[in-house]
């Protein structure tokens, strides 16, 4: 690409670093800044800023946050005893959208990986165990991907908690709701047969 | 969704401002980088400043620039002849990359669009024809995107110059270099047959 100006290329280089996002795209976006009248850099620049510099990651749970305590995890209505391991901050605002836990949530910041050189002490492994011992814990909820390094993962954490009284338990897969059987992949629709639930006729 | 912050909320929704991202994309954007350790916020935040406070456009050909004119209209060595109108700084940068012109540009910024409420004033075009009688201009080049649109600016461009001995050209549409017959559109098809050129053997 020829740049018709030192600033503009560095701009797009800069906005290109961000994942998913290619040069041509990040050219679109650079003119489309540089372009706009309204105040729109100014608010993306201030936020952005603020963000890396006052958004926190709550001490319980690891999920961001604007205090040194997350909103979830201070929260006293919400059931201590139940905890809802998942993978990514995402995954939390994810089952928060459903409306459906009310227990509390850690997040691990990834999976055990050693393809990719993530071991258990690369994520919120042992302050996990250290909350669940403290928080008198009754039940965990594994919520990780179905992979090999979720599977690994969860495998891990039970070993390691295997002489307490901690029940683990994993979300349902399944067919999802509306999906035709016939487009369910082999792996899903075969473990929606093993895993199935006797049939509950509602009053 | 549920934001379990009111920094990253603000963040998501500054960056879901910017053309073609989602409320989705702008989340994933903005957790990828309060979780980045290196100094990349830093850096984008620093050249998109820098971006909207120091860069201008040519006085000139209205293009990006560091400068009050730009390299290409600074440069004397380019014909000030021969002026490429095109839309926007994205076909100046196209245009370069394939070396093949070494004639001047000018940027209409748009193209006439009554249907979007843009008419001939709310484009480059007054200081395009000041500039073409200022530099004695012999030809203008029309490069601008082949619609009703693009069409309805290349005739009103022609019909304030029609007095003048102004050469004007459009630059040649057809069956792009390696692609199929039967894959191109009709209409790129027949208009490459009505522009068809004499063949010249190569000596």
């Amino acid at each position: 690409m020829n740049f018709p100006s030192k600033i503009l290329e560095q701009a797009v280089g800069a906005i290109a670093t961000l994942p998913g996002i290619g040069k041509k795209t990040a050219l679109r976006l650079a003119l489309h800044l540089v372009q706009d009248n309204s105040e729109k850099t100014e608010r993306l620049v201030e936020s952005l800023k603020l963000l890396k510099e006052k958004s926190k990651f709550c001490k319980h749970c690891n999920s961001i946050s604007d205090a040194d305590i997350c909103e979830i995890c201070a929260n006293s209505s919400r059931d201590n005893g139940i905890l809802c391991i998942v993978e990514s901050i995402r995954d939390v605002m994810a089952i928060e959208d459903t409306d459906q836990f009310k227990g509390k949530y850690h997040v691990l910041g990834g999976v055990i990986s050693p393809i990719d050189g993530i071991g258990p002490g690369d994520i919120n492994i042992e302050n996990l165990i250290h909350r669940v011992n403290q928080d008198e814990t009754k039940e965990l909820i594994m919520a990780l991907s179905p992979t090999i390094e979720g599977d690994t993962t969860v495998f891990y954490i039970s070993k390691l908690l295997q002489h307490t009284e901690i029940k683990i338990s994993a979300i349902a897969r399944g067919v999802s709701f509306g999906g035709d059987l016939e487009y369910a992949d082999e792996f899903t629709l075969g473990r929606s047969i093993s895993g199935r639930l006797p049939y509950k006729m509602s009053s």
